[in-house]
């Protein structure tokens, strides 16, 4: 590598120490109990059933709710667990390379989404289009131009109170993902051969609930 | 919600029965029996130390790795665990969105980039960048206009075989991540100020082995 | 300060050099690579997940045993892990404050009460009940008199060898020290709305054992 | 036992399970590494050469700063590291007892006495003195009557700004805990004798700074 990269990443530190030694902790216990399972995967790839797309919040953990080993799930995670329209303009968009990934290259049977209660990405875009937080309507915002995916969400959103009106955005966002994972061509074409199907998940953190949704009912039922 | 938004999701189907009933396992377990976080977690909110960016590969589960708790850590999945450059284009940017709801929003103290062995997406890139995967270089591959970020990475490879030189752009990837988030004003001034660190590990999945970045050696390590 | 506070502590002596070297080496190490959350930790103060009440014996490190962050347990240590009934008279108790403050005012969401092998002052207590340390019976001395909060678990204790009966005694401190915890009106409130468990463990120096009370055993069971 | 004690332990949980996994990384690594040295500890006892006095908070790990091993430091952590005047009047006095257990049984050459920045328990006695927390001078309030023991500093505080006062008497508890040890007539006999000396250490959170007390120039110093 070139001294300017080095110079570049001079700000880069170890890893915490607590870190480390969890770590060892489960190279010694989990890694050596299952050995030859890991040796496995990493010889012959992955070949995940499902891929779920869900949000980088740290309350979230996909694989507890699931009870998912190694090798399970192909696993998205970005804001607000949204899903951009379709648009093959040639620009980069992490999103939809995941999903062309797990439809097309590892071809997965599922494509579920999973939203969540008292979501930061949903609060924030709640308030953008209420008026009440103008630096995320500002073109520099990563946030609130993320967020812009969901506003068809909130054209949607009935009258109520800030709690009832939050939780029904955050099930809008579900619904407006599951809209635009349609709108891929390569998912529309195995959603019509019956290789793939897709599922709509909203998880209530502190109940511990999971509701699905159904579009027969064209809402969101507990399951 | 109108008819023809329950039409457009038509073909959104029931959750498998095997993660309805994992699901019911863990609410009657893992849940029940950590309730009182949950509760707290929803209530309160959440206060990670850290935030990690893997990538979407379901071999590598990051909360087992490192023992985390839920609440710990604020977790963006994506391929390759890629950060693109700072572009305040007013573009839809997800995974510049995370980054900086994690470091102005959260506050989180650190950032740490996960890199993987046998992965996909670089071996994309590789394939690509070799001129062996002329599909990843349309305009319409969503995995090859992601994959680009990492091509500053293959311009540094050393030759080798095959396998040597996938490995050594898988570390690359790592770089050029922590390279790209410097260019990022929020996370340079945040790294500037003692507010935050960066870090670069890369995960040998079969042999359960973590390599960590050195700046000062210019190459990985093992911890 | 006055002269005459001056004058009490002019038996205050510098810290011995080898803990000031020490020091140094951890700010020159640990600090500078975790200053970022340490940092955080002071700003935004502390949100531990539970409280573990622990034994003052220098074997028992509940940071090392459970891998932990700093500000991930609030942690009282007193002879024995012992916590006394709940009374509300006016007078000291430090104990009794340790628990106020992590329920009432952090919010902990567990309390876990870890008592260990080989302990003293759980001998202290076998011995002074059999009759066989006058000294500690006496009115003035203080471990004597803490060590009577666990007089309910000698009137329990089967018989047995010495060392069967103080291992008994030590699993007897933290079943003693469970209930007394249900007598404060805060905590019992806080279980009964399921915004705080409470667990129990016991710790074999030796042998690295932990053993977690079972309520529908009614016995410590090896996890 | 008895069925009513089962009944009044209803309650307790098993032990959180990323907290079980933990455990077990350590028992495979950091005990198996050092089995020799715990089965000497629970074998030999332990001979800790100081005693430490420290606040609960999550945020201070002093195993950490000094590099304590296993065996090393009898540790006593309860709200604000305070230590209550000598008072045998047969009543429960936990401090007291560890204090007695330390100097009396196990010999220790040395009680450090170790506050901190930011501390909660010396923010509220600032609270209460200056007449803004009504709720922690009743008597009921375990917290409110332990920090009692600080008012003897809070009457030496000088004028300043609120920060300015919250440090300076984070500092007066040290004082007054070093002091009120002194009331006990083992440690004053000790300290005599040449057996035991006494150390205040005050602990900068966000800046990892150690101050210690100098009784001949009447304040803190930084090592």
């Amino acid at each position: 590598m070139r001294d300017d990269t080095q110079h570049a990443l001079c700000h880069v530190k170890p890893l915490p120490d607590y870190l480390v030694k969890r770590y060892h902790g489960w190279r010694a216990t989990t890694y050596t109990e299952n050995r030859s399972w890991y040796r496995r995967l990493a010889d012959g790839g992955q070949h995940p059933r499902a891929m779920v797309i869900s949000c980088c919040d740290s309350r979230v953990h996909v694989t507890s709710i699931f009870g998912a080993d190694q090798g399970e799930f192909f696993i998205h995670r970005n804001i607000a667990a949204l899903v951009p329209p379709f648009a093959a303009d040639g620009k980069q968009h992490g999103t939809s390379a995941t999903v062309e990934y797990a439809v097309t290259a590892l071809k997965v049977a599922h494509v579920v989404v999973l939203g969540h209660s008292s979501c930061g990405g949903v609060q924030g875009c709640l308030s953008m289009c209420d008026g009440h937080a103008p630096e995320l309507e500002e073109e520099t915002s990563f946030v609130g131009r993320w967020m812009d995916i969901l506003r068809p969400g909130y054209a949607r959103l009935p009258a109520g109170s800030d709690a009832e009106r939050l939780r029904a955005l955050e099930k809008e966002a579900v619904i407006v993902s599951l809209q635009n994972l349609m709108t891929f061509p390569f998912i529309a074409s195995a959603v019509e051969d019956g290789a793939l199907t897709l599922h709509g998940l909203w998880h209530d953190i502190g109940e511990g609930a999971l509701e699905a949704y159904v579009p027969e009912q064209g809402r969101f039922s507990l399951i």
